[in-house]
């Protein structure tokens, strides 16, 4: 049984407690909005030692990192090493995207090292395997999830809402698709001329869903990839085809998320945020970004975390953060870690504006400790302790007037008293 | 004359003609709003070699470095490396905010080199020569300056809105005051229990602003320090105090804007605009950030671009940026160049926000070379090419499979035909 299925027949599982208890609510609230599809607890019941974190309303606002290899770039140690960069920096979930090397000992190798969610886009697999996106078929497509799901993967990225009907609203486009598993359905629509097989086959998938309690993750396959394309007909059309299919998922008491975009002008994101919330029955939203420009590439870490921030207080529930090399490369393990921070920044930037009291608690604890210039409280209250300390202690190294502290002001300093 | 004088007296100034042919708006259009007070162009009669630079209603966002030393770190070199920075990284303006060493000479060798417009506090020489806040008297302050005025500076910010009846207002406070100017005044004040002679003798510091044509930029000395103390009564006092000084400003003809916090939680941000520009009848605001969280320092750059970004597109025209090193030292070179370019960026999104067509026109330009996967015209329309190209170069030596490009995708690239 699915935690969905559980919470409809009013139980607590352990997993809700642990959620509950993490986030300071009420387990039964709790459970009552996972029944209703406001919030979502990705957890496999196939990961062993899985720390369960709770996704949507009312929850803090969580940080998805992206690892993975590349066909060009794939090394296993590094992978792991993302893994715990991006864990150790503060990351909710990770998403396992590979495309290159031994894809199924690389995912059960991440899997087994990670205590969080972990998520998958099982296309990228079927693709490989199927030798190209136009011999793609739904048998192969199952197959490849549900050895995800066996693996114990909590959430997976499924395209099922880009269909056949969206393909002629993608010619106004700057950029028609930049989403890869948009990509890979839309050439296999245009090559076999049927509708997409994610599409006809989701009953199926769900059965696979159901049985591990996969949270299915509704990918925006046609998700604008810049700021001309934002908010258009073939993002809004996949969008209904989301809502539609986010109800079929609560229906089969499997747990359901839904992707949003991509690159979003910051006048624009709130508006997204409201059209997801309405059209899927305020399923948690999870956005990539947003990014509210496309020039900024080598620093789209701060791009997307500007777009996430504006996002996360109008509702969006998880931001999937974006690193520097974004648009340029595929990330090293110093990228992974300086994009969850970025991130994390967003995230609690956006449960301050929402309001969450543990959040603002935090910030005023730092501020008291700025005010009677206590470095070590401070230290600990940040964000980063670990630079921090490293960017104080660097600062009283070159500077022997100072024996803790900043150089700022000297005696000029507003705190001191 | 000032520019505001001139332009109330139907007369198109050579800076107006300059800067209306940079915003690509027409030059009776810009008089007129200069006229009105909605955008100022700060530009003393003797900065010499002035580009000139206009900031306000329907012009680009501008982006402020604050550069200077402090009483622990003092280098003219280094100052001078810090402007260069400042300006190839894409400062439009900057600020010497200089606590320490020759500060007369630290300001005259940047106003030499500058071709933006420069800024200062000059209340914080006014401390320095008188020696102590404590000593301080208007005669002081007003022989500094019009030291400063003489020297061409063409903005200076007057912490004239912090009065005395606002004192009792900061005792419920976190941090009563974080603003170096307000501390001195608050200071000033308690110890003569006595109104500001900033506030008492703001006329005769507006005779000295008009024969030189200095821009006025109205401190806010009660900025709040930390999202606890944020919009509360003590800022809205002030910001009432500024919208009188600010009709008094225009009143004798002198260019006046308005600065603003601070620290602000993301879902006050356009509240706080607002207020702004309608107690302050449409002056350009001018905002350090905002920061919408105390507890990211080591990455205040990306706080307040997270804040500028809103603050930008709810009506902000001018954004000072925070360093990296922002709450733990003076910044250092490299600190600068890395807060203005994130500072641009979030400038640049609040423009496209904004509706502002000559932006996202070159959003538009970056994805269509996006979409041919043209790394050469990228790399151009990028917000900052040296870097994109630095990234780039890396990339291309260390996969020697691809002679250029990206290693995300590989062969499942989105853009590849």
């Amino acid at each position: 049984m699915t935690q969905l299925e559980k919470a409809a027949n009013n139980e607590i599982t352990k997993e809700m407690k642990y959620v509950a208890e993490q986030e300071e609510i009420d387990a039964n609230l709790l459970r009552k909005r996972v029944a209703e599809g406001l919030a979502v607890i990705p957890a496999n019941i196939n990961h062993k030692h899985l720390k369960p974190v709770g996704i949507g309303y009312g929850l803090k606002t969580k940080v998805n990192a992206n690892i993975g290899t590349s066909p060009i770039k794939s090394n296993l140690e590094t992978e792991l090493e993302k893994l715990s960069a991006a864990i150790s920096a503060g990351a909710d979930t990770v998403m396992d995207l590979s495309l290159g090397g031994n894809v199924d000992e690389i995912r059960k190798r991440l899997m087994e090292k990670s205590a969080v969610p972990v998520g998958t886009v099982p296309i990228y697999q079927a693709v490989i395997e199927a030798g190209g996106p136009e011999n793609l078929t739904l048998d192969k497509y199952l197959e490849v999830f549900e050895k995800h799901a066996r693996d114990g993967v909590d959430f997976a990225t499924v395209h099922a809402g880009v269909t056949k009907e969206a393909i002629s609203l993608l010619e106004k486009r700057v950029m028609p698709t930049v989403s890869r598993g948009g990509t890979f359905l839309v050439n296999w629509m245009r090559k076999h001329n049927k509708q997409s097989f994610l599409y006809e086959g989701f009953d199926e998938i769900l059965k696979i869903a159901k049985k591990y309690d996969v949270t299915i993750s509704l990918g925006d396959g046609l998700r604008p990839g810049c700021i001309e394309d934002a908010t258009d007909e073939a993002q809004l059309h996949e969008l209904k085809v989301l809502g539609e299919l986010a109800a079929r998922c609560r229906e089969k008491q499997v747990q359901v998320m839904i992707e949003g975009p991509g690159h979003i002008p910051l006048n624009e994101i709130e508006k997204n945020v409201r059209l997801e919330k309405e059209i899927c029955k305020n399923a948690p939203f999870y956005v990539l970004g947003p990014l509210p420009t496309d020039i900024a590439a080598g620093y789209d870490h701060v791009t997307c975390a500007i777009g996430g921030a504006l996002a996360g207080m109008h509702g969006a529930d998880f931001l999937c953060y974006v690193t520097p090399k974004e648009h340029i490369s595929l990330p090293d393990v110093s990228d992974v870690r300086d994009g969850v921070i970025v991130m994390r920044i967003a995230a609690h930037i956006a449960d301050i504006a929402k309001g969450r009291q543990s959040s603002k608690q935090r910030d005023k604890l730092m501020s008291e400790a700025r005010s009677r210039l206590d470095w070590e409280a401070m230290a600990d209250y940040s964000l980063d302790p670990v630079n921090f300390r490293k960017l104080l202690k660097e600062e009283c190294k070159s500077n022997p007037e100072i024996s803790e502290g900043c150089s700022m002001c000297g005696k000029y300093c507003t705190e001191k008293k």
